[in-house]
């Protein structure tokens, strides 16, 4: 059974959170994750630059299959949100143009398929996160975010099963399969 | 002399205007413009893959050395402002990652460098960019902005020397300077 990796990302001019999950079967395990970050003194082609280039080089380290990434909310402000676009637009452009399939998801739609409710905490679907990638520790936030999105994504692409344990799926020696 | 490259660009999803002038001493001349439009029908990624890629292929194919971006409004729709945000995102990506230094300015700063005041019209830039580039016809819209874009870097970057005609700047056969 052919393993596919996710890279899910959680779009930010400051804070890129990436991470990086395989799905074997009916099983995912983590990969890796972190923080992608970009100084506020620097200039936004600059920091637009280290958002790219820094998501070629994980794509080219740690050849994923498939790429999510969050869906942005409206901010308040007008600028922040125009800032959040240009971030997003560049993390985009990285996953295309490296040969990724790229998928989006609201916030809503990855905490329903983490927690099972659209309106769970960021603490909850943290703890879902750690629990079913068998994490010793929780991720810092934008990486957690980041790999919440791609655990949805392998839940959305029809692989609920993947969120059951194996040990519960197995009947009579045998993996059901859906 | 060397001559100088610019490739200015007007950003947007649905079409990125291009334009690229060459600076050879007080001389502007016209290389090449027009516009890259990407399918209203196509997923984001895809649609900010195409603005991506075919900005590198205009650096690949025309070699500039600096590029210049115009600042875009706010959309009274935040949904608007969040499309345009990561067109010029995956654009500047482009031009960064592609090695060329990125100067962003505002429209009425292109405005006041082309026809002298901010609040000009559409039509006056696009008449002055004609006159300074010598060219038969008035380009696209997109197109015209992102040239004026480029002379508009052309005449920040202490040039201003550019936007005369080197006819009316030679005094006794010399050329008269800054």
């Amino acid at each position: 059974m052919q393993a596919h990796r996710i890279l899910g990302i959680d779009p930010g001019l400051q804070s890129t959170g990436f991470g990086l999950i395989e799905r074997h079967g009916a099983r995912l395990s983590y990969i890796a994750s972190g923080c992608i970050r970009t100084a506020a003194n620097e200039p936004l082609p600059q920091r637009l630059g280290v958002v790219f280039d820094s998501l070629r080089e994980i794509i080219a380290k740690y050849s994923p299959n498939e790429a999510a990434i969050e869906e942005v909310f409206l901010n308040k402000n007008p600028w922040s949100t125009l800032l959040l676009g240009q971030a997003r637009g560049a993390a985009i452009a990285a996953l295309t143009t490296g040969g990724l399939p790229v998928t989006e998801y609201g916030t809503m739609q990855i905490k329903k398929a983490l927690v099972g409710q659209g309106r769970a905490t960021k603490d909850q679907v943290s703890h879902m996160v750690v629990r079913l990638l068998q994490l010793p520790a929780a991720p810092q936030s934008d990486a957690a975010d980041a790999l919440a999105c791609a655990i949805c994504h392998a839940h959305a692409a029809g692989l609920t099963a993947a969120l059951a344990t194996p040990e519960k799926r197995r009947r009579g020696g045998r993996l059901v399969g859906r």
